[in-house]
């Protein structure tokens, strides 16, 4: 049942994308997190009552967590549900300006359902952060109930499509059966009994941020295709006077800023399938209350999620940088992949809190691994052996590479683990220590999460079912990968001497080498990513390669080219022009 | 005259901005390109007849350069100006698609005349690319005249306010007399008068490079106002369990994400203010032909054009990003100021060739200081002995930062000239030994401007005219800027063994202790750049610190908000809903 709501949404998405690229549906979250809400956290009954009509489009629904005051930090939620057994109802209630209900997606104007996550006070006491079924709106003529305001926030970066709202509660009465009771209940009398295991909802978490590190590829990739295929059809500048102007990808600056990303897509598309994957795996142990497997996966996927999206638009934006003028066009298609990527990097959690989650789970590992506890798979290399020296040579084999994102993510563990010793050996306390060697701990879940990319992209093109030619090529792609990697982060692969300087000199020269190597399949290897031309929504990255009839065109389709004559010439500049019939206008312009 | 007209641009742009801050006037190339093209390349007599309808806004105009196939690349325009000296006309023409002009700003719907660039022939011959003035519109209604086609290219990223155009000639006829011809000239035979000096050009190009310098560091200076503003009103996660939230600026991770970006805009505002004044000072030489200093000038600004637009559109994402979820409102002011300076990184020259430029200078250079010649004033660095380490010591003096800068440019200028040498002794033409260095050329250009940005700031807070106190808190932040710098691009400065690990060690420690050092003054540090809220545009980066009243009044203001329910609901919610009304839409939703 899961799985197969699980495809749903999936295929929803998948046709979603495909009918409007880089738009984000008014009706997204009822399927990305309405209905999955109901079905994780709802009990069967609510289940029977509620599903079949937001499964119908009765209740259009979505999610409403985040408050102007809070984000990331779910306990500081303001907005209260306050049960009175007296009526067997809870009160809904925004106390504070900062309380009121703000960004969630397709709430200013869709939705007439919304789960509301809200401080729960029971018998005069609080229980933190629950979810509650609230009805917004009139399912007969979509008007706003009373004790409640909503509305859109305004414009955004993006996200022009989607009606991201706020919403207030005036101590709204909602009945007892509108708490999501599947985990925690409140019973009638006012009891409150508490979950079996409050991490249960890790579970929904790992699959968002999986889906982000996917969806932060996938941007990065549609990028790439339209950033190369551009390239490639794009001539600029005579190499030597009466020359031909080459392909602007012939550049080998063109190639260094584009190919590394290309190879960052493919990483990335990986390392989101490897979390995912990871996840369908151990759901049902999730679900039968076995957790062991989560803190791995948990602290993986929160740090990918960060990883990835700052890596993704970043990456981006420098694809379109490399269209020129160009990319700055909406006809590139460029700006809209980017403003729909990049809000990934702060929403389900701020980046750089994410990190810090997976430092804190390596923090862990780190002391176990030096109390002699064997550590679960992929972490294995922390507390290994620092004083070592890197096997690079001039071939730069695939091995060497992940020992020396292995050393250099140890190497960080460690010294992020001996500030925090070192800060409260000197008197600071605990959550002292943890900001004064924040920074380190980030340099330090980052390596984590660049090893594992690097990693998995080597374990995915030494899997058998590959043909020799596609490793042939791939490998390239992911020399590429870590190559540039160490190379854009060489100061913390050199600080403690594990390269010399002539090692360095083999990385450098390599990939100008590979530059080479990947240039004639460069666009055989974004056509791979099959985006068909209605996705990109780009002149530049069509598939025909027609970039300046396409952008003749689009020019000559806006709206403002409908009329010769543009208003604005009658109300400012006409009397500028003759101000002899407007003499104010000449005042003005005189000023 | 001259200085006059540039100060009333500057006056005019400095109330454009205040009026619309991130709005670009579609009036705005008239006073900024137009007029200043006019007074710089026009004849006296063409001067006396055009400036005063041009200033008095009879002749409202802009300048059309790049192409729909052509842009940083000027002498591959396509657009063709062809002398017939029967009728004593120039027959302008867009012989192709790539040819149309494309980009020129306020050229779509606004302007009536226009300055193009084309390339001129005469006599059979080709002579490169000149400038025409061409009547666009009819000065009475407005109307696009005949053998030409002009509209507006369509959205962009941003530049919403302005009418970025194309335009073509069919064949279009013009009088010889409207070549611009204070430097050459086509006689009425059809002779053609070379300029005495191809490259007085240059001055312009510097003018206006230095301009994006300081308009780069305007925009990240408003970025960095907004987001530390913000981050001290701001509080999120209690920093041990039952404890305040704290205001996020205290978080370290915070602050090594803005306070490094704060001490690039103090950076970057005195290196446009240094290009700018030292344009002031040779501009007189340069009118009388003594284009001694310009080469040195010309690199630079090309180079600081480059790494300003990068430094400062990376650093104002990362100041929207540092704001949360906020930051993609375009209640935070941050999308504006983003989409107004990016787009510096492409026009006025693509950055990849302007540091390209400035790396053919270094070269020159390089060769120069090699065949034992003295370099002149900025660049004597240029060719010194790499064979030193760092002094760098605990304390982390500034003039041990300025040596680790000029000895990481020394040695990246060398390996780049020694790649092109062994390339050429490898058989490799000149051009191509070109390109297969460019990377290493890249890396050098830019360690050179990175230079001049660290020993520039140095200089000025060694200015005598600064109190103790001023130099106290600025030399925080220039030490800040030096420190931060060399760890992020470490490996640059490691590989030849400059620093030792131990070093690096005190410039980590300096780094995390600048923190705690600024935090105290950083809102302060903002509240210095002086700009009102109206030109911060941001309800994140009020002075008085109510963000969420106005981010609430922001949402309330949303033309959406001003219906309960919207429009959308009758056509596609409804039939959703309610399906029994409308069976089609039932069938709809169930595909």
């Amino acid at each position: 049942m899961k799985i197969a709501l699980l495809a749903f949404t999936m295929l929803y998405f998948y046709h979603c994308r495909c009918a409007a690229a880089h738009e984000n549906s008014p009706l997204g979250l009822h399927y990305a997190m309405f209905l999955p809400t109901i079905n994780k956290q709802a009990t069967p009954e609510q289940k029977k009552k509620w599903l079949p009509l937001a499964e119908n489009y009765k209740m259009i629904g979505t999610y409403a967590q985040t408050e102007l005051g809070h984000g990331t930090f779910i306990r500081g939620l303001e907005t209260t549900a306050t049960y009175d057994p007296k009526t067997k109802e809870f009160i809904l209630d925004s106390p504070t300006l900062t309380s009121k209900k703000y960004w969630p997606g397709c709430l200013g104007k869709t939705s007439n359902h919304c789960v509301v996550m809200a401080q729960l006070y029971t018998q005069g006491k609080s229980h933190g952060p629950h979810m509650f079924m609230v009805q917004i709106r009139s399912m007969e003529d979509h008007s706003v109930l009373p004790g409640i305001e909503v509305g859109v926030i305004g414009n955004k970066f993006g996200y022009g499509t989607n009606d991201n709202g706020f919403l207030s509660f005036d101590k709204l009465r909602i009945p007892r059966e509108n708490m999501l009771m599947r985990y925690s209940q409140v019973h009638e009398d006012g009891t409150y009994v508490k979950p079996q295991n409050a991490k249960l909802a890790y579970g929904s978490m790992v699959l968002i941020r999986s889906s982000i590190v996917s969806d932060a590829a996938r941007g990065l990739a549609q990028a790439c295709v339209i950033s190369i295929r551009y390239s490639a059809v794009r001539r600029q500048t005579e190499a030597y006077p009466g020359g031909e102007e080459p392909q602007i990808l012939d550049y080998q600056t063109q190639q260094y800023r584009l190919f590394p990303l290309l190879a960052s897509a493919y990483s990335l598309q990986l390392a989101g399938k490897y979390v995912f994957n990871t996840y369908l795996e151990v759901n049902d142990q999730i679900e039968k209350g076995n957790l062991e497997s989560m803190p791995e996966l948990h602290a993986l996927s929160a740090g990918l999620k960060a990883f990835s999206t700052y890596e993704a638009s970043a990456g981006i934006e420098v694809c379109r940088i490399c269209c020129g003028g160009h990319g700055y066009s909406q006809a590139s298609g460029l700006p809209k992949i980017y403003v729909d990527v990049v809000p990934g990097c702060t929403y389900e959690g701020e980046n750089t809190v994410m990190m810090l989650q997976t430092a804190r789970y390596l923090m862990k590992c780190y002391s176990r691994a030096k109390q002699g506890q064997k550590l679960p798979g992929f972490v294995q290399y922390i507390g290994q052996n620092l004083n070592k020296k890197s096997c690079m040579s001039e071939e730069v084999a695939l091995g060497c590479l992940v020992m020396a994102y292995e050393h250099r993510a140890a190497r960080l563990v460690e010294a992020a683990a001996m500030r925090m010793q070192s800060l409260i050996q000197g008197g600071k306390k605990q959550h002292e220590a943890w900001n004064g060697s924040s920074v380190q701990l980030f340099w330090a879940a980052k390596a984590h999460c660049h090893l594992f990319c690097v990693k998995n992209f080597v374990d995915a093109i030494q899997a058998k079912s590959l043909s020799s030619k596609t490793v042939t090529v791939m490998k390239s792609v992911c020399q590429l990968y870590g190559v540039h990697g160490i190379l854009e982060n060489l100061g913390e692969f050199m600080q403690d001497g594990f390269f010399s300087g002539e090692q360095v000199g083999y990385l450098q020269r390599k990939m100008l080498a590979l530059f080479e190597n990947i240039r004639p399949n460069a666009v055989a290897l974004v056509d791979a990513f099959d985006y068909p031309d209605m996705v990109l929504g780009s002149c530049l990255g069509r598939y025909d390669g027609q970039v300046y009839q396409a952008l003749y065109d689009y020019a000559k389709s806006a709206p403002m080219n409908q009329t010769e004559i543009h208003s604005t010439y009658y109300k400012h500049l006409k009397p500028l022009i003759n101000p002899e019939t407007t003499s104010d206008a000449m005042q003005f312009a005189k000023l």
